[in-house]
């Protein structure tokens, strides 16, 4: 089955996500400075989910980009992901409107803990359909920052019902780890090569 | 006719089905666990939903994989098929707002009925287009999940008169008979290259 | 120039102008029969302007297909036509509201007047770089359904101050006339390929 | 890395800024002409930025054109870009709401700017992975109406405070400006060829 038409949804489904979270900033009914403030913690939540979804969106990208087959578990994996990547609109909305507030910080972490998760089973439905000596299968097996991500997320699910500015805190770090560019997928292949043309 | 444009127009348009439905989930004006109380029914019917889109998609990629040229009338009974699936946003949070009372889940399977004989439709358009003895007409003679589904919808639409709530579980039953995934055109395409080989 | 970005550009618009129209039926607040009657107009607009946007993906489809090349004016002619049909939205909701009143429906007719002139006018410069000659060149001297559409649009837009049911059938009228699938390029194509072969 | 999955995402962001923009003009509640008087303003902010993303779809689709390969910093560029360009629509809708008032006029003016800061920075990123001598890079090399335009938005920024009308009138000379085709690649990508043959 062809990997193409998962790509192009996917990138349909990711592309209207990002931007339906601007529709969560509610123009303001009155043309001064003073009626952006209460904009502003929407934005900086929007900012934060923006980030995310580009980080998702690289990810599957090279995700995808090392793989040539894809089946029907990973077709129902990838939808799982965007399932879970979908409740981030709302979860955004709810936590910016309410100025980061406890509650909304919890659920934001449970989305991210979801969908983090949901992409370690899509690598693993993936890694099957390769084969275990899969370029994909060996860039997996090192995947460090994937489980520290998961590790964080919950980490600041807990820490959110003690002090709830850690656990922004915690998402802002992973969304700074992750936004230096995923090198693990490209240094295999570069060894593939390198391991082929001797 | 090409029917690439068809796959992406028909991706595309699923992929913002999918993603708006998520609108109807209104952020709530509160920071507290109850809060989230009254978005819970709409959050049920939106994973019902979803699934069902993805069914669809899932279905629409193995139907058009097995499938080279694409004409007049299989672009309009592919519109014709959407038209009933964009309806799904309305139905979906009319039922969840009303805690899936009697009349929206009647509605909903309407819907779902009239997306499932749309699909029919559409198989049957690219059969005719295919050919008698191609793959897709051998894969879609032993259609029983298509009929079954139809027959389910039907009845779901009746009892939801009676007892509402078992059409709620027929909606899911048939959900989670079509989340197996579809092997009819995979089996006859390998019987197919199997007969070639001998 | 590709065609390919210019195609998937416009799939995408018309996706999404196709799928929000279905956002001005709003979710009513109760679970009645009696509560759709308000919608039913709403809806019966949606399912009109369903069909034109319908209609011009089919006829973009089928003009871009007898298509190699696109340069600038192309491009702009192109978001000029999908600028017309951007305002659809705006204009069905607000005739589904009104119950089809008569100033909607004189302004529902400027849009799909304007959305027709556009493609018109992309035709025309499609044909500038195809050369007098083309394919394309001969399919539209023939384009008898095109000006009809314009004039039946403008004879609407007048009747519209008298008795605006008129310019409703007007606008159904020429949405059924196009259902009939597009067969002038495919003939003149097909002509094409005859002479070639003798 | 391919560069087609960041076309098609780009489109699909672009195509979604531009038909949500369309949301922010609300239906208004009345049949007469009257009504659509409080809607005027919305559609001429629409308007000016419909054209603005036209004129970022269009470059965008002329500079990745002279691409061939794309890697990390370049897609981060890239977000970085969709993310300016997805605030057109708060911004366009609260200029229009407030009838062009000064406040919203200096922040439509911001968001200008950092698009075109962002535009300038990508097309950076694209010339350092082709190398100094491509046909991008010398493309680039007379990009006098990005600098221009830059100007032109910072200078309307300052304007806002004394006289927001005049910044209007830029926000508009700019976008006619880049209404005449991107010429630039294409003249070098000629010389080039030409070059090729003696």
């Amino acid at each position: 089955m062809n990997k193409n038409r998962l790509e192009a949804f996917s990138d349909g489904v990711l592309a209207i996500i990002l931007t339906i979270m601007v529709l969560e900033m509610k123009v303001p009914h009155g043309a001064d400075w003073a009626m952006l403030q209460p904009v502003l913690p929407v934005f900086f939540s929007y900012v934060l989910s923006f980030v995310y979804i580009g980080i998702y969106w690289n990810n599957h990208h090279h995700l995808l980009h090392a793989v040539k087959r894809v089946n029907g578990p990973v077709l129902w994996a990838n939808l799982h992901l965007l399932f879970w990547l979908s409740l981030l609109p709302f979860v955004t909305g709810w936590m910016g409107e309410n100025h980061f507030a406890p509650v909304p910080t919890t659920l934001y972490g449970v989305v991210l803990l979801a969908s983090g998760g949901a992409y370690n089973l899509l690598a693993r439905c993936l890694i099957r359909t390769q084969g275990e000596g899969s370029v994909l299968a060996r860039a997996m097996q090192r995947d460090r920052k994937g489980w520290l991500s998961l590790g964080a997320y919950l980490l600041a699910i807990i820490l959110s019902f003690v002090a709830h500015w850690l656990s922004q805190l915690l998402y802002v770090a992973v969304a700074l780890m992750w936004l230096v560019p995923e090198r693990r997928i490209e240094r295999v292949l570069k060894e593939d090569c390198e391991a082929g043309e001797q």
